[in-house]
């Protein structure tokens, strides 16, 4: 990236510009190009928003060499609210956790309802569960559509739990707006952007997974597109990215966390049941994820897991549910005693505004 | 998999011994081959132990499809004990996590001792520094040798603090015998089995890091060459897996932690300096790895991070280390007390050994 | 898979359809469960289609444990046959490859209707262009839409070329059905799998990318979406994939052309420009394209290359594009005459159908 | 990168620096910093050799900011010569290609010299035959040693063919020095920058296999090693990178022969037994490497492959072997044809040296 200077600038204050962006742990080298005073910084600056750098005085303009998302990439935290069955849910921002938790797929009517009751009785927040399924093969299972959705509604209206559901065309979020209270967009689909500018359309909350082998970039840039069409409220999602390793389903990329809450400033939740796809893993999992900063987890979460229509060696019960809702929940307590220690608010290096990502090698070189 | 029975069963035991898989959470089916009697275990069963199998009343035999690894696989939980300086340290088996920290390159006696003394009190219980050093191309700082390893032994003795470092040939085993308290293999010779059996006989503890692209089972057959050389005190370490992201030096895959103790019951350490390559993820990638239950951390530090010779990006100060120290022990502390509520104890699932990894799912298959 | 024997089978007959499959290369175990006799075939036979078993005399049903894709899965090559100003041209089914060539995006009418005619003097034998282009970021050029539809049917109207252009929803379908001979989905959207419903019910040949993390069965799985909805006119395209490497854009996956082939009989197309996003290796992965049996290539042309709005970088000159026709017919011819050679035509192992997949292994056991 | 301009130089002289670079298809710009003037370089240049610059009238001096490899880098092709029993082969250079053919490992003295007379009848000029084997687990078959090597040079006395064989360590390099014209290093190694020093220092031609997760940048600063340690003999082996797809056991990155040999000038062998892991892929993978550039093939070859002790269902027979010869040698003969041809000896886009690689990407900016 360069800073293009202002014209009449001295040398001295050349010089302070210089200094500034090293005392941020940035590597730059003053320019004279042939029209104007430039500094070139070495280091990758894509994740820090323009107005840091035109704030300084003295920087009459920032070139980068690649693309940007302006609404997607903040300095602030951001909260998502949702507001349903007249209680209000709010998600990111220090909050505390939002355990969303319920079924792969609706299965049924009464089956869902009791889930509903036993998950809000084991610390649930939020009730999720597939109406409209993307599935690998036509011949899968593809959930049970409008009807699945109506029972979500009821569910939700039972337990008061807001309720997010996933959609894959604009007919589905046309469908879905009656009866949710966030649309996801699932992993499959984070790259449709015809469907992302739908979604930003529909004045909801949206809940964007990220692709399977999407990288944080594509990811945020995916956000743009929803910002863009016009709605601000996103959370984002982490549920493993492909890998060689098969002994998971997905490896789980928790960098991703705090990666992107420092670019983005959104709410991030991690989903360990599709990055793991093992039971046995989704505790240790949800532990870590809310102890790297996570604003709250998605578990498939069944009355009999075995006996689950699709992804059961995933699905957890509703009791095993209860001690990841209870360890999110100390964790959390535990991270805000630390993190609230004066040294601990100056970040590491004595960086005012810890989020900030400054990284200091040129991507992809290692 | 399957179980061979034994000859004179009958029926009703057969049965039982189906019974006792599918409560295990196994997809298993009785079957008659031509000669005997067998179960074919659908599951995966690669990381159970065959005794787990062979207890069983009526099963004779257990024919695996995959090579196994007899000595590294284990259901109990196991510790590596150092000795040094007439002090012990004991890594892993529910011991408080080890904070390894210390340059990544040696530079010199003075700058070593000064940053062994701040490191111990930053809470450092271990020192790491390079003194042979892998590099990518033969022009790169490659390490002081011999004189970088008898600095670490002055700073171990002054300090109390056991040392580790990395040994790349038989050669360099030699030498560094005298000088340090474990022996560390690093990713790129993790697949140098030569060097493994090299290590399995020289007599200290061996600190094994993954191999940049190497699968879980990989890692472990790795362990299982230095066993067979006669060395059971193997810490393992999680330092970052090679993927498409490129934000992050490496994708650290904490899956691996609990996948890694549960089928070898050894102590596993994270590297979360490697793994992200970015001072400011450090932080809460060490959270994340302590919440997940490893054994402790690996972490590149040095007084002054930015005149760093070597993965200056990726070094911290001594007083950032300070944050991470007092982290990890109120996690440590905090995670104690939710695993020792009844419930918690049993595990999900009321499985009576949550260590065990049964996975439903061929792997491969999604 | 397991294949269910008939009842009254005699000891004999079973063993007479075991040694059937050994000689077909497959390793297979004759087994009796509680209620039935079955055998239990080792190999991996996701790509060998049901009726090659269910032909064998006294094999009742076949029960396969990975899903499968009976319309897309063929032991029969095919063809897709386009048919344009009255002209015919066959895609696939041993014809001469096909050479898809034209700017990355439409970028005016007089541009686009001169490379037309120089692609064509260049030996291309039909015209691709983008009209509506799925970018990265919401701020790159998205293409003229329905404008740069027109101009392509002018051009084809022309020079006699069919043409292919991108469609990412149901209402572009609509549009673009007016205009072109061909349907592509792109890369990002091989999981959409309600367009892929939609391009299905459209009544036009499609061409379908491999998504750019997608298995090979996945890959499948998508056309099987395709011709369930009625469409068995599809053309696959191989054009990289993401994997660790940074020097290429993606990696060229090759085996994906003869694996493809076998599997489903349809024609595979390769796309150098995207795979490897270097116009110094187009030359050399078509050569490699082709010599291992694709049916066609799709290459990036333009006029100025290094004024192109997008892809600048990967783009060729219409004379390096008649370099490329001409290496692939002459390969083409070279093939043809090898292939007739009677040893030849038997393939490795004496095999009377070479495209058959049999693998040995199962997937991901390395 | 930058290149630092002579001191005195005018701006009319600069001007004219930075239009040869444009002409060479380079982005550049010039700069003016506090003490000096420079033309900094946008576009990848890691590949291109620094005296390509150095030449440049005016141009005093080349900094890189990535590191490179004075050795391995050339812009002029290289031949790897061996002389063995009085006979020599060349390869690389242009020369025909070399066909490695032998067992995966040798399982015997009868067994491996009815193959290696077998082999050389359909066509192998080299010998290749596993004497110590990496294995993933420490039980399986390691290989015979020293036997080995002894069969594998009767193999060779008795046909004339030159043995290439692997080496893991010191000890083994010693020993196969008197039996092999070229020693292996393999995948597992490549890593092993000890034993890279070793076998520079042996004195006889390497062939160095890239290791399953190595950037080409990584291979090529391996083929540094050993040329600093005085052996300028290597010929390089393409062997396929791990990824996500299962189908085959490595995916097969051909991208790398014409960009290794445009990097370094040598020799490039591509490997489509282990790349692809399955019999019924390695005459097309064949084909499309020598179609691509590649200087040879290796080839796993047994007479009975289905009882070989390793790497059973990608060993391929002598008669599938003579069919591949044939392929190679006709599209070699075909390739040579179109070579000739003025228009093609230009390259694309008329660049003088087709071999160079000028990419205009920053890597790792997709």
């Amino acid at each position: 990236m360069f800073l293009v200077l202002e014209d009449r600038l001295d040398e001295k204050a050349s010089a302070d510009i210089l200094d500034a962006l090293v005392q941020l742990g940035m590597q730059a080298e003053l320019v004279r190009s042939s029209k104007q005073v430039l500094i070139f910084v070495h280091s990758d600056v894509r994740a820090v928003p323009t107005h840091k750098f035109t704030r300084i005085p003295g920087v009459a303009r920032v070139m980068r060499t690649a693309p940007t998302s302006p609404l997607a990439l903040s300095d602030e935290l951001r909260t998502v609210d949702l507001t349903s069955n007249q209680n209000s849910l709010t998600i990111g921002g220090g909050a505390a956790p939002v355990i969303m938790a319920g079924p792969c797929s609706v299965e049924g009517r009464e089956q869902l309802l009791e889930l509903a009751h036993k998950v809000k009785s084991a610390g649930a927040t939020m009730l999720r569960g597939g109406a409209f399924k993307p599935r690998t093969s036509p011949y899968e299972f593809p959930g049970l559509g409008q009807d699945a959705l109506s029972y979500l509604r009821e569910a939700s209206i039972a337990t008061g739990l807001p309720v997010v559901s996933e959609v894959m065309s604009a007919e589905q979020i046309e469908i879905a707006l009656d009866y949710v209270d966030m649309l996801q967009i699932g992993a499959r689909n984070m790259y449709n952007y015809e469907l992302l500018k739908e979604v930003g359309k529909a004045g909801k909350p949206v809940f964007l997974k990220r692709g399977l082998s999407a990288t944080i970039d594509e990811f945020v840039h995916a956000v743009e597109y929803i910002m863009l069409a016009g709605n601000n409220q996103v959370v984002l999602c982490e549920r493993g990215i492909r890998t060689f390793e098969t002994r998971t389903r997905n490896t789980l990329d928790l960098s991703a966390v705090p990666l992107l809450k420092s670019m983005t400033g959104l709410p991030v939740i991690v989903d360990p049941s599709h990055a793991t796809g093992k039971r046995s893993l989704i505790r240790s999992m949800s532990r870590a994820a809310i102890a790297c900063g996570a604003d709250g987890l998605m578990i498939e979460t069944h009355c009999q897991p075995n006996q689950s229509i699709s992804d059961a060696e995933q699905a957890i019960t509703p009791d095993d549910l209860a001690l990841i809702s209870a360890d999110s929940l100390a964790l959390f307590e535990s991270l805000k005693g630390l993190d609230e220690t004066p040294a601990a608010a100056a970040g590491p290096q004595g960086e005012p505004r810890p989020r900030l990502v400054v990284a200091c090698a040129t991507p992809g070189s290692n």
